[in-house]
This record gives structure tokens, C-alpha cells and sequence, in this order.
């Protein structure tokens, strides 16, 4: 692999970089929010359950990539503008995918960090759009990308300039058909041997399943996780996208707390 | 599956619709050239070698999307206009993929028929743009789609107007690693029966190995399909992109007059 | 690859042997049967109904490999008794299963070709039983096996001293969820460069569809399969294992026939 | 599923049996040892150093599946006494794997728990003779088994009358091949959620590589294992079977300790 910015050529130690308040890389990075902003009521009530529930970084799709074209496709730039008030309101950075190269820029007036889909993570033109602004990327693994082929993605954007990346093992499409996707978290101990770059897991596509998120979450943090992006919503059943994943603030909020307690018990195994 | 126009609810009957003087989904469609444009000199060659040897469609890349940022790109807008001369000093209708969605239109004044490639094929917004053009669209699986999802990819593209959607079986990624892919034949069965758009395949990509490419074009045509898509080069160890897979041009030759055989052959067959 | 016996290193053309008054390797082999012996009455009406339709080999389950203890497990013995006075009644060789090395010398008794099953194929006590008879084996790829793991199982049978083994592509595991599995036909082209072995496939297992079913069969004749072998019941819906994939004796006569005329045609282009 | 026996139906909350003097289901199993039993100077010495290392149960293989005939196989009976003699100075339970249903109960002398691996989970014929003994079953997942097969498999040794079954997840095949496997640990949370019964897992084959199974024990534990099984040899690259993934002793000590006190962590977490 000739990784020469995402791989251990130059940076030898762990990355670690702002956003906001926070430093993606050493502080747990713990993103919630519903998978499509839905209206401005639901985003602003959701922002404020997954804050008091212990969120850092809010989540929302406003461009949605559907299977079929007839599905809800998101509600599009006023979705963002929603989720920039409700980030705004409630304290919290905001992370969206943009889908289109023409839509980068743009979405960077209302998002802090852009996320790169699943879908997307071989949309070249796309990745290098996204490594010409100067906002953190959030770049998921393709369903059937292998590692060395995700980092040469992040290595994509790095080269146009923008060393922010942040990568998202979100589970890879095998013959199991239990689970929605199989979440790899030997991926995650993988890329901290491989790259400096941080690296979170999506437990919610991951799994598909509510009950199996929490013990996702702890196992992705000892697998060497920076922290966890999820899905949340007060009403799973009325979501107008994956409501099937989707945990309850209450259920995400008892998740939060075990993970904080485990990010403290990481570092005491570390330091020993 | 809601395939409203991609699927059999309306067209019931296989379509057929004309790309330059041929009739695809009815004329056998022998699609060949290289996987790169490298230089004039280079697509006028295997122009004239393909040409000769019975392909009816000329193929060559100008926007290459490749693994590193490192390799070898493509010669860009340079790349389409050499491979339009070329097609037209030979008389063959010219495809080549397009990546970007600000590029679509631009590539419509050069191109015949428009790819999308196996990493796009969930790129929605380029699928769109593909759909608001007259061109016809050369639409290939991705190397983890089910084809349910393949179909709704051409669902996408048809739903903006745009109904002349040739689909490409190119390969799955698999366990298997002595094949670059896993060519899946009955997928091609599969189409026949969901949708009345015509298919072809793809064997250069589909096995990776040259020896192969042969049985496979064979096979396919067995399985449904409307024709294939070939890598062909003069010097194969010379190619800036995947000279692996690449046949020499008497190869080519050799193949294309069997296929026409079994094409025939495949047409008795049906009309007892 | 080290295949001193099943790859081309002192065979190096195409091996041929004769089972009953048959040449397996340059006859077309065409294997059909319900996929379990169910009783008497309905293994002679089958066996009537495939030698008919084409058939010159009959295959019935007797000792049936199930995912759970609780499905029907086959009849045993018994059922390779009906087997074989069935197959002596229409005058065909038979095939069945085999899954225990202690029932290996017993089942000698009363087939003439032992099967060696998906989910035995790395079974290698099994495998060297079977490699101490006398009998031609018919070794099926396992599920998730490499082409190069199959060989070398069929080098544990050889390296018993029975060279007579028979391969069988019968799909494998991906992520494909509307066929059954995926017929691998790239891998009966890759057996025929790696080993002078024959091979047929089973596209009853490999789809899991029967209108998939005729496609695929003549797909693989151009793949270079030297046959295939099929699942037939006269009534699927009543059937105690795998109805979904069986074919009716109609639409197995004409998928029969159809392949007679391909398999004509591919020795023309041969000889050409 | 229709677990009657393996599910939840009858046994609610999770069980835990005796394997000598542990408790296997609520103390953490910690299994070590050699890949292959190579001499009785070798498996002495390693048992003796994973014994100081921590771990509580001593693994070696005497009867290897092996992909060649032509690989070293194993030393057969001689292995098993030479790892029962070794277990016996040291102190600990052995586990083995059996391969031959006419080996079963020969085993059973030699060992404290039964393996049947991958190769072997869906061989019925050897997991009913193994629900015929008394010693309790580990039961590796298959290379390419669903959940419900695997489970399906301990139903089929719990149908014969031994309940004493420990699931054990070794890592599936994928597409991945940076991995050896890819080691599916929500498989792990989910058998908890659908089973009764204890379930480990193997880093060793899920990974195949050293520097990865350290994340990937801490890992298993928070999915909700009950223990891991490793590979240790004092001299890898002598190793006659996997020496590319045996960790060092000292490795493997260094394992262990991080693993037991994630493990009082996860106590203390459940119970607060």
C-alpha cells in the first residue's frame, strides 16, 4: 500500500485534531442524531435528547442516497439549514453527507464536518471535492471495500490538501444475513496499525438491531474506536429512514454512559 | 421490487432500442478496445484492430477511476476526443465512462454511449444526470449489488426521462481469489426475468485472466446475454491500466467469431 | 498449487472414464432425480420420468444432510435399496450421498457413483473412504471453498488411489439473496486450465430457481462442463426436501434437449 | 429458528457447567497452546509457559484438517497422549479436535473437551456421535455458517443428549484479505441473545495475525464472550501448522492480564 499521507510514512504517531471544542483522536467522539432530518421539530427535539443524553456531535441526513428513487430522498438544503439552527441551539458540531461534487461547498456554510457515504466512498471526483474545503471529512468504508482501498480513499481527499479525515468502519456485506451488514472490528485494530488516522465505528448500520448496538459500541472501543456514530429517534416506528436501527434516547443514553465509563477504563490500561 | 419502468410491469416484451445503425437487445453488441485511452496513435491502432476483428463498439477510458491517487488517471477531455476520431475513422459508435456529474454533459458531445462504472453505480446524482441526457447509458453492477439494487439503479436513470439503459453484469467480489471476480451468469438469467432492458457482460473484469474471457463470452450468451465488453490491447504489458487482463487483438478475433456462431446458433434454438 | 495428481502434471489432456457403459469426460453426463428418495412408488416414477426426458444417470438423497435435526433426514439404507432397483429397472447408473466413513463401504453395495457433499468437501476421513473404493466420486464444491481448496480435495481422493473423481460446481455463498447461491461458472472454465478432471455442475443448488434453471444449463455446456446434474419431482409442492428448486419432468425434457443440440454445437466449434 | 434446545425456550437465562474445577459461563475461559501437538518436549513446554501466562485450559491439535494431503497431518493418538500427559503435570483441562466419528470416543479418553472445528460444524454424522459422550463439545463456527446453521449444529449434539456445548466464533470468509478471516464478534452479542449457551472465540484464525489479537481478545470480551482460544509457541517460525499467527508466550501473558481485568470491568458494569 503507498499510503503517503494516511499511512505511518510521515506521521508516525496518532493523529489528532479539532473540531470545534473537542479533539477527534484523543477525546471519544460520540455522534447521535436521527438518520434523515425529518422537519425542524424533530431535529431540534432529537438534538436535545441526544445532548442531555451525552452526545458531542450531532447527526442528520438531509440528502439522502436511497436504493430506489421513490424513497424519501431527504429534504435537502433546508434539511441542513435545520440541522445547523438545532446543532447551533443545543451547543453541538453537525455532520451531514453531501452526495454531489456541486454540493460541497455549499454544505459547508452549514455543516462542521461533511461525511462521505458508504455508497459514495469510490466517488473520486466527490472525495477530492470534499479534501479542497476545510472541513473535517467523515469518510465510511464501502460495503465491499477492502482496508487498503478505504485508506487509498482518504489518501484521495488528503491529497488535495485536507488532512482531516476521519475514518467509519460501518460493517461490510457478507453471507450473514442475521445481522444487516457485519460490523469488522478487526478493521478498526487494522487501521490503527496501518494509518494515524481516527477511526469510529457505526454500530446502528452495522447491526441493524437495536439490542445489538450497545454491545457493538463497548466492543468497537477496546478494538482501538475513537468513538461511535448513531442512529437515534423518539418515534422509530414514524422514521421516514431506517427506523428499524434506530435506539431511543433513553436507550442511547444508558449506552453513553457505559461508554464513557470504558473510554476511562482504556486509558488506565494504556497508561499502566 | 417497485421497478416501475426498469421492471415488466409496462414493457412486457424485451426492448430493443438503436445505438448508431444497431439495434441493441436485438444485433449481438461486441463491444472492444482498451481499458485506457493512452494516445491517438494507441486508440487508432486497436481501433482498426477491433474493428477488424468484429467488434461493433469501440470502448476506452478517459476518466479512469483508480485505487490511488497515484495511478495512472486518464488523459481527461484529450482522451474522449481521441476516442471519438478514432470511432469515427473506423465507423463504430464509441463508450466511455463518465465520473463526475459536471462532466456528463460535456462527454455527450464525444461519446455514443455513456458508462457508468462499477464503483458509481450507487452515485445517484450521477445516475440522474446520466437520465437527463439522450445518450444511451452502458449501467454496471456494482462489485456488491444485489440486482435488486442494480435495477433500481437503472430505475434512477429511467426515471428522469432517459429509458435506454443497457445493464453490464462485470463481476462480484467473492471468497474466491483466483478470479478478479466472481462473473455472475445467472444474474444475467435473473435480468431476463425482473426486466425487459437489455444485458450484457463484462469478462475482462469479470475473471481478470485472459484464458478465461473466452468460455465466459460464450457462456454468457447462453445465460441471456446481449453482448459483451472486451479489453483488447496491442501490448498488453505495455497498458498504464490493467494490461492483466487485457487480450491481443487475434484473441479477440478468435472469440468474436465464436460468439457470432453461438449467436446464431442461439437463435435457431428459440425459434423451434 | 501443489496438485500432483488431480492437476496437469503427468496428465495433461483431458481425463475420461467410463461408468457403466458411459465415458464421464467426453459423453455429456446428465444426472437427474428427486433430491430425496421419499419411497419406492415415487423413485421408480421418477426414474421413469428423467430416463425419458434425457436423463443417463439417476440421483436420489438417501442420507440427507439437513440444518436441523428436526427435517426430514432421508431413509437410509432403504432409500439406497429403492434407489438402486430403480435405476436397474429403467437401466441407469445411480448416484447418492454419502455421509459418514462408516457408511462408505456399505453404500459401495448399492450405487455406482458416490456423492460427496457441499458441507462434507473438507470432511477429509470422508474423503479418503471414498478414495479407498472403487467407485467414480462426485465431489461437490463446498459453499465457501476456493477453487484451489476443491482441487485439493479431490487430490485427497486421488492420493487414495482412486482417480476417478468427478467435480461439481453447485454454488457458492455471496451476498446475492435472489438466487439461492451463485452458480460459479468461471470456476468450471479455471477447472479445466488446473485439472485434466471433468466437471459438471448442479444448477439446481446454484439457483435455487427453477426458471433459472434451463439458462444456466446451457450456459455451463459453453463454460466447459462436462454435464450437469438436476433436481426433478413430479409433484415439487409435495416434495420432503428442496421442492422450491425441482424442476417438472416436462421442463427437465426440455431443458434436455436443448443441451443435446449445445453440446453438438460446442463439439463443431471445437473441431473447427 | 426452531432451537428447542440450543435457544431460549426452555433455558432462559444463560447457563454455565463444570469443566474440571471452572465454571465455564461465568468464569472467563482462557484456552492456549500450540496449533499442532509437534513432540512431547514441545506441548510441555508450552503448557508450562501458557499455565504462568494465565491461561486455564491447554489446546493442541493431534488430528489437523490440512487443505494439501501433502501438509504435515498431525501425529494422531501420540499427540493426544502426549497433550493429556501434559495437561495432567501442569494442571489444566485439555481440549482437542476429532475429525473422524470413529474417533469420538477413543478421545474421549485423552481429553476434557471435544473440538469440532470449522471444516467439520456442519459434519452431523461427527456432531451426533460427539452428543453421545459425556465430555463437553467446542463448537467452531463454519467458514461460511449463518448464526442459525451454527446453532442448528449445537442443537444437533444437544439432541443426542449432551447439553455441555460452548459456541466458539473463529472469523468468517470475506472479501477482506488483509485478515485471514474476518472475526464477526456481533455474532458473539447476537448467540447471546438467541442462545443459552457459552460462546468464545479464536482471534488466532480470525485474524491470522499476532498483532491484531491482543484488540481483538479486549474486543470479544465487551461483545459479550465468555473467553478466548489462542495460538502460542515458544518458536513461530518453527511452528510444523499457522505458525504466522502464534503469538510468543510473553505475548500471550501480556493478553491475558489486560483480559482479566476487562473482564472484572464488565462484572462491575453489569452489575451497577
Amino acid at each position: 500500500m503507498m499510503l503517503k499521507l494516511a499511512g505511518k510514512t510521515n506521521v508516525k504517531s496518532k493523529s489528532a485534531f479539532p473540531v470545534c471544542d473537542m479533539m477527534v483522536g484523543s477525546d471519544m467522539l460520540l455522534i447521535a442524531g436521527p438518520c434523515s432530518v425529518e422537519s425542524e421539530e424533530q431535529i431540534f427535539a432529537i438534538a436535545e435528547q441526544v445532548k442531555s443524553g451525552g452526545a458531542n456531535m450531532l447527526r442528520g441526513g438531509a440528502y439522502k442516497p436511497r436504493t430506489s428513487p421513490y424513497s424519501f430522498q431527504g429534504l435537502g438544503r433546508k434539511g441542513l439549514e435545520f440541522l445547523k439552527a438545532a446543532g447551533k441551539k443545543v451547543g453541538m458540531p453537525v455532520v451531514s453527507e453531501v452526495v454531489d461534487t456541486r454540493a460541497v461547498f455549499l454544505a459547508c456554510e452549514d455543516v462542521d464536518v461533511i461525511q462521505i457515504g458508504a455508497r459514495n466512498m469510490q466517488n473520486y471526483e466527490l472525495l477530492k471535492e470534499a479534501g479542497r474545503t476545510d472541513k473535517p471529512i467523515l469518510l465510511k468504508r464501502g460495503l465491499h471495500a477492502s482496508i487498503e482501498e478505504w485508506l487509498n480513499c482518504a489518501e484521495y481527499i488528503m491529497n488535495e490538501g485536507n488532512e482531516r479525515v476521519i475514518l467509519c468502519e460501518r460493517g461490510i456485506r457478507t453471507m450473514e444475513t442475521y445481522t444487516r451488514n457485519t460490523l469488522d472490528l478487526s478493521a478498526v485494530a487494522a487501521v490503527r496499525e496501518l494509518s494515524h488516522l481516527p477511526v469510529i465505528t457505526d454500530p446502528s448500520h452495522g447491526t441493524g438491531r437495536p439490542s445489538l448496538i450497545g454491545p457493538m459500541c463497548l466492543s468497537s472501543i477496546m478494538a482501538g474506536s475513537d468513538g461511535c456514530i448513531l442512529e437515534v429517534h423518539y418515534a422509530p416506528e414514524l422514521a421516514l429512514s431506517d427506523g428499524d436501527q434506530a435506539l431511543l434516547p433513553e436507550q442511547f443514553a444508558a449506552i453513553a454512559s457505559q461508554m464513557k465509563k470504558l473510554w476511562m477504563f482504556r486509558q488506565s490500561l494504556v497508561e499502566e
